[in-house]
């Protein structure tokens, strides 16, 4: 099934927001087998967003278009899908009833402009709003044997309503068309070398790694694919689902009984702040120190100040003293450290922009790091943070 | 002058990757005046890419194409411009000569897939490519009074290639067209109901607050609805200018010669990372404690026992505990605290997730203030840390 997604404002046109709705979409029909052949956005100008309509109609089986339809004058999308596809708008009675008696309870009357939430082109099925007022539907043009769906623009009401759409149309969740492995480590370009061979990957590079999704239409290849990659990148991978770094390294502090805490100075607090983005980190985080001047460094968690002055606090022995200290401090099992110069300025020649001593200390030994990062400031210490918490992973094997 | 925008790439059909260049192209054709009739997003097929452009020639004085320049098979964008206009490709060869001597200095030879990089249709203005290899263009079909343009998808090397050709079509930075509100301490609701009688204005909101765009051609107007809204909004503004609050924070805190620290529960850390996401921030940020662990509340800041037993770790008293100590052991002039739950467990019926304690503590006073958020879990950690530096903001003004 071939689809064609629309998406309306002038937003989003204007480089004024930044449009997300249809990455949700396309992964959806993707994940079902569907085909997206193209994707437009569409000023709130009802002619554009027609002619969107009508080229997706010609184009494909089934158009989606999101956004537009709210109350106010900017919200056409109901009127152009009538116009493209000529079939006239009726409201929907029991809908209608619904929106009222939602204002009662909140003591509002209902307006002509909130009514037109109710409408939908005639013998149109209805697709119910769970979170707000607006009314989505789907058009099934049975003499072209092509279908129209129309879905507000709110993220959270737009999103139950594509999967009722796709269920009413009976794509179902396929075998697995995409095996996803999240690498930290290399480079895309070296990872590139290592996988050239290998047909049909997409790779996406962030400061927190390089991630590689591989994709085969038949399962038996797919499998084959991704056994051949495992091998390739072995320790590289940190995961192969949809899940972050700081989740790795919490199950597997969950799972040893280990606690662990953060001293940061170049992070400021950023590895910290991930451990805790995961449910649930408070059995095993116990907390960090970010001592971001040289003053915390030695008074809270003990760095020599003989050491600051005669290697800089961008050095080894720092970056050490540091995990020892907050370990010895918070009482915990395992601790990471940073410390370095982010920029954009503070280089020199021997110390240049990105360098970082990372540091990793358990009961058994403590090591250091010594990485120069390249990118921009807040680029450099995602990438630190996710090498701390890579230093975790590595270490608890 | 009417603007179309074609991005190429399956990666984005399939939803496997976030499409971001079309936002960039679209905010700098609409700064110079011009206007954006549609952005279509095509997969790596030659038909659906000739489609596209074809149908922006026919909408559009300019056709922008971002992606397909480069050296694998994917990359048809080259062909699918010459056989939509009609007009063959040929080397441009001193890019071929530039090609060779960077591959030669890095002891390769060009095969015929990176040559192809260095073609570009007949007639064309080369747009040469500050970073890589493949060659950008703008074709002006003056028998149509149109263009076409042609860029990588690589966002270091579409930036500089577009604003290269938005300057040879001779479309300049205009005079104010948008102005920007960013307010936090209103829902988007009622920032909506506040502006309701003024038009064209966009909001996007976040947990970081409302941003409101006032739109207007006329600069006199526009200027008039800023003042209006100005007064209305009052110190619910943090900034009118692109910046994050931290940097607000930042700068007061310089003004002022003041130094800060944190002490932060439930945002693990957020909070000083934001801090820290300012270059200079070693100014006035001296660091702080992430008290994720009670054993920390007490050990580290000083936090009663007693208090915590009493009235929870999620309480006024706690908070205030929090902020004091962290001021004392970091001598700093300022500080802030947090403490709450974040979810998605963990809520009573008494102490709801969400329910946060920030404090604020300077020389004079400490003060804490209640407040339940709603969102996901990082949402609501997102909004604290913006609240609690907004806390800075409003006491130091």
């Amino acid at each position: 099934m071939r689809f064609f997604i629309v998406i309306t404002g002038t937003e989003f046109t204007t480089g004024l927001k930044q449009e997300k709705n249809s990455l949700y979409i396309s992964k959806e029909v993707f994940k079902r087998g569907g085909e997206v052949i193209g994707i437009h956005i569409a000023p709130d100008d009802i002619y554009q967003i027609q002619y969107a309509i009508k080229i997706g109609m010609d184009k494909s089986d089934v158009v989606i278009v999101s956004g537009g339809l709210g109350p106010t004058e900017d919200d056409m999308t109901r009127n152009a899908i009538s116009e493209a596809i000529g079939v006239p708008l009726i409201f929907d009675e029991e809908w209608l009833r619904t929106i009222k008696n939602t204002l009662k309870e909140q003591g509002r009357e209902i307006t002509e402009n909130i009514k037109k939430m109710a409408k939908l082109p005639y013998g149109a099925r209805k697709i119910e709003n769970p979170v707000g007022k607006a009314l989505g539907f789907i058009k099934v043009l049975d003499d072209v044997k092509k279908a129209i769906v129309a879905v507000p623009g709110v993220p959270s009401e737009m999103k139950p309503m594509v999967l009722k759409a796709l269920d009413y149309l009976g794509l179902k969740e396929q075998e697995k068309r995409v095996h996803l492995f999240r690498t930290f480590g290399k480079p895309e370009a070296e990872i590139n070398d290592i996988l050239s061979d290998i047909e049909d990957i997409v790779l996406n590079s962030s400061p927190k790694g390089v991630d590689i999704f591989v994709l085969d239409k038949n399962e038996f290849f797919l499998e084959n694919k991704v056994k051949v990659i495992r091998e390739r990148l072995g320790e590289l991978i940190y995961t192969e689902e949809e899940k972050e770094m700081e989740e790795i390294v919490g199950n597997i502090l969950k799972e040893k009984g280990l606690t662990v805490s953060t001293a940061e100075s170049s992070t400021g607090g950023l590895i910290a702040t991930r451990i805790v983005n995961v449910p649930g980190a408070s059995e095993y985080m116990m907390g960090g120190v970010v001592s971001y001047s040289n003053q915390v460094k030695v008074n809270t968690l003990g760095v020599k100040k003989e050491d600051i002055e005669r290697y800089g606090a961008v050095s080894e022995p720092v970056a050490k003293q540091m995990a020892e200290g907050v370990k010895t401090l918070l009482k915990t099992d395992i601790s990471v450290s940073d410390t370095g110069i982010a920029g954009p300025t503070g280089g020199t020649k021997e110390k240049p922009v990105g360098l970082h001593y990372i540091g990793y200390s358990d009961r058994k030994k403590t090591e250091v790091h010594r990485v120069v990062f390249k990118g921009e400031r807040n680029d450099i210490r995602l990438a630190v943070s996710q090498y701390a918490l890579n230093l975790i992973r590595l270490n608890l094997r």
